[in-house]
């Protein structure tokens, strides 16, 4: 590859929806696997999401909750039990319905029919009120704050890597309140939680709001999101909250006794992110050379990189190298030991380089003869130019590398808040100005438009049906809302609260 | 409940597998699920399981190896390539067969009937193998040593909480070497992973060995594993190691160009442990007062009581509790801060203490008012006798904390180490003798009977069906083994080696 061609081809600018698969690819980060609409998530792939894991599980315990693990399969007749929550995944679910295989003819088949189907679960509602209505008695049992760390199983037609898959991997909480205020409050706080999650450790802004009802939750009350923008300008769903009522209270009979001795239903929430995150730090962080990680949640925060002479001693180069990494690896960084490779594969220096550059590692740390004689080591920082190289000796390397990582996490950051902020439309008023934001300049690249539109809604279903052609949503409704109330950009009725809207994955 | 009575009833004496039972539900570990044969592990018990995975995921790591996951699904077509493989799951498996469901006559029914039925992975050799084969090109690319942390599923018709469950949570580790010697070693170097890990962490002892021809683990050339004794006297397999050879190499055709440049099968391996161990772990250790946990497994090492007054003031005694947990959280233990939690429940303190005893944490401290005043605190061991209690000052108590846990972990390593070795039969030379041992004393309880018997065995298939009447079977064939040969206790035939005859789980 030569120096001026970039890495990942096509660049976003020329396909995008091509450019993530190859980034994806490129990176290492995950695969189809041979069940179809599934994954294989590679080692890189996989050391993401067990930063995601460690970070979030923390954040979820230190609100207050515990984890637990409850079961795969859903009997049918419990996920019969919530009306509207059945009939939003009848469509995409995997149904066990033998267990066993039996050979006939010399050909193996499905055997020992089951009594009833179980559902592979696409999310745990409905098992665990049935659960949860034996632990619920008293008052005292409340709140109850559960989550877990699971695969759940939606099936999926067009499945995309990380983004739309038949199986994910995800945490769900459930959680059990007295009253309606406290469930509330357990919605917002995780929202809250996603949201400063997602910006300190995945440096990804997002915009926290309530869903339209046409996008709620299956069985939910309201619905929260925090909704991200992609580099092609197209929101991303990121996590999810809900307050579920006393829909399933009501579906699974969770009732307590009161203080006043009075038997009542208590008010459950649920809140999840997945694997899904991860498509969009590619999305949101990636460029034309494949993925740029924040270092926070990169697997790997730095790769040393010794070039040894084709004949020659090695054994200095090599020396030097594993004694930098020691002095690295004894760093600690987020919360953890910084983890830091050293890459002696017998591979091209140039091919090594770039298999780095792909995966996204926040630093490059070349070290060669010269290098060991003068008593430094080149450093490459992946939010620079790829030429750019900073000249340091390994002490100042060691001094100076957590300060060196938080620059690229808040480079990373800023970057992606600033486009946010420069691709959100504020000023649209009318109907055909709306229109023509939204219409793709130029039909061979429909994914091209504007971005963002923040503007003033009725929240009226009809208005709903305006969009399904320009292929636009209402993401979500921001929780902050400026003062007073003004007429909604799609219908001209008068409007109380402006909502976001976009194209969405 | 009387002070001379105990917490669980019946006692390991008088009915073991509903002790086992009672430990695992007055502990709050488990329950049985809305779907039949599976589990909801509760927080307590899944806080075991964290643990658990912590420490086993460190020692994976340290031995080379990356984690990854792979999908739920196994297409029917993967499984039936290695012929034993298929035929070891084929009577236990859940098989998905449609993937929506559709409402007929004011019913919902399985719909969308898939083309190739979907196994819901047992284990997942088959689907790992698939994908390797794409990842194995030349020997550059071995050895592959990947684990994943997963659930799967294998049907049971008789469901026992941790020990036999429908779905179970596991490690499974799966890795592909360029030559026999290789994969061998890593069989090895996992085997020790697995013993050294339940020998420190869980205070577990165990016999390394290898499984007989007929206990193999279905498509494996050599099956070794660690085997428990409970204390019924029955062995419980807590992990395995397999070596594949080229069984599933050439059913998924993972071959790989060597340095000669000639393109040969890969040799495999696998491995795992499961919440199987939780199971061994309550065996183990527990005593009829309930679950007795070793400390550097336990959701929380320490719970601070305070007794506070029914009329007066409670406040110096909460203080003084809140401080010294405080104190303590920020103590190092097994690589981990200190879990100490403060039980401030309005609750009659009998009954909060016997929760703790019946929970098995290691250590209980009582501070009351008499307590506050002379600046000292009450400490009682959950190894030692129950009315045993140790007056310390906080000061000494934070000193000496992590000394007394280690005194209670290594009493449990001590303790089951003596029950095995006491239980351990090594002088039996006769058939008759044998049956003897195991035939129960009390047709009543056949539960009760000698333990396990060590004995020179012919390694012959013949001698096995002789031991099915007895609900014996041969554990393992421990890897060390005495200088020279011997005769067979069963069949008086020259044997090369001594094997371990138990009834087990």
């Amino acid at each position: 590859m030569s120096k001026s061609q970039n890495a990942i081809s096509p660049s976003r600018e020329e396909d995008y929806p091509l450019w993530y698969q190859e980034v994806v690819k490129a990176a290492e980060l995950a695969e189809s696997s041979p069940a179809r609409g599934c994954m294989v998530i590679k080692p890189w792939g996989y050391g993401i999401w067990e930063n995601i894991q460690r970070d979030l599980d923390r954040r979820i315990k230190e609100t207050g909750h515990e984890n637990a693990y409850f079961p795969l399969f859903v009997p049918l007749s419990l996920l019969e039990k919530e009306a509207a929550h059945v009939e939003g995944f009848a469509k995409e679910c995997a149904v066990v319905t033998h267990h066993r295989l039996e050979e006939k003819d010399g050909k193996l088949i499905p055997a020992g029919e089951l009594d009833e189907p179980l559902i592979v679960r696409p999310t745990s509602e409905a098992v665990i009120g049935e659960v949860y209505a034996k632990w619920v008695k008293s008052y005292r049992d409340l709140p109850l704050l559960i989550n877990q760390w699971a695969n759940v199983v939606r099936w999926e037609m067009r499945p995309r890597l990380f983004l739309r898959t038949a199986e994910f991997l995800w945490q769900e909480g459930h959680t059990v309140h007295a009253n309606e205020e406290e469930a509330r409050c357990e919605v917002m706080t995780m929202l809250e939680v996603y949201r400063s999650f997602a910006e300190e450790m995945l440096a990804l802004p997002t915009i926290v709001g309530e869903k339209p009802a046409s996008e709620r939750f299956p069985g939910a009350v309201d619905t929260y999101s925090i909704e991200a923008m992609m580099q092609d300008r197209k929101a991303l769903q990121a996590g999810t909250s809900h307050y579920l009522g006393e829909n399933f209270s009501r579906a699974s009979n969770i009732r307590f006794l009161d203080e006043q001795g009075d038997l009542r239903f208590a008010h459950t929430t649920s809140w999840g992110v997945s694997t899904r995150l991860i498509g969009a730090l590619v999305m949101a962080h990636s460029d034309d050379d494949g993925l740029r990680l924040p270092p926070r949640v990169a697997p790997k925060q730095a790769v040393i990189l010794p070039i040894t002479p084709k004949s020659g001693d090695e054994g200095p180069i090599l020396e030097f190298a594993a004694k930098l990494q020691k002095s690295l690896s004894g760093i600690s960084y987020a919360g953890r030991p910084l983890c830091v490779a050293l890459d002696k594969r017998d591979l091209r220096g140039g091919e090594k380089n770039w298999q780095w550059i792909k995966k996204g590692i926040p630093l490059r740390i070349e070290i060669g003869a010269r290098e060991v004689e003068s008593n430094c080591v080149c450093v490459y920082r992946r939010d620079a130019d790829r030429k750019e190289r900073i000249v340091m000796n390994p002490e100042e390397l060691i001094g100076s590398i957590t300060t060196i990582l938080d620059q690229i996490q808040d480079n990373y950051l800023q970057q992606a808040t600033l486009f946010l902020a420069e691709n959100t439309e504020t000023g649209i008023k009318t109907a055909s100005d709306f229109c023509r934001f939204f219409t793709p300049v130029n039909a061979q690249k429909p994914e091209i438009h504007g971005g963002f539109v923040r503007a003033f809604w009725c929240e009226d279903a009809d208005t709903e049906a305006l969009l399904k052609d320009l292929k636009v949503t209402v993401r979500c409704i921001p929780l902050e809302q400026g003062e007073g109330s003004g007429t909604c950009v799609l219908s001209g009725r008068p409007a109380r609260r402006e909502a976001i809207f976009a194209k969405a994955y």
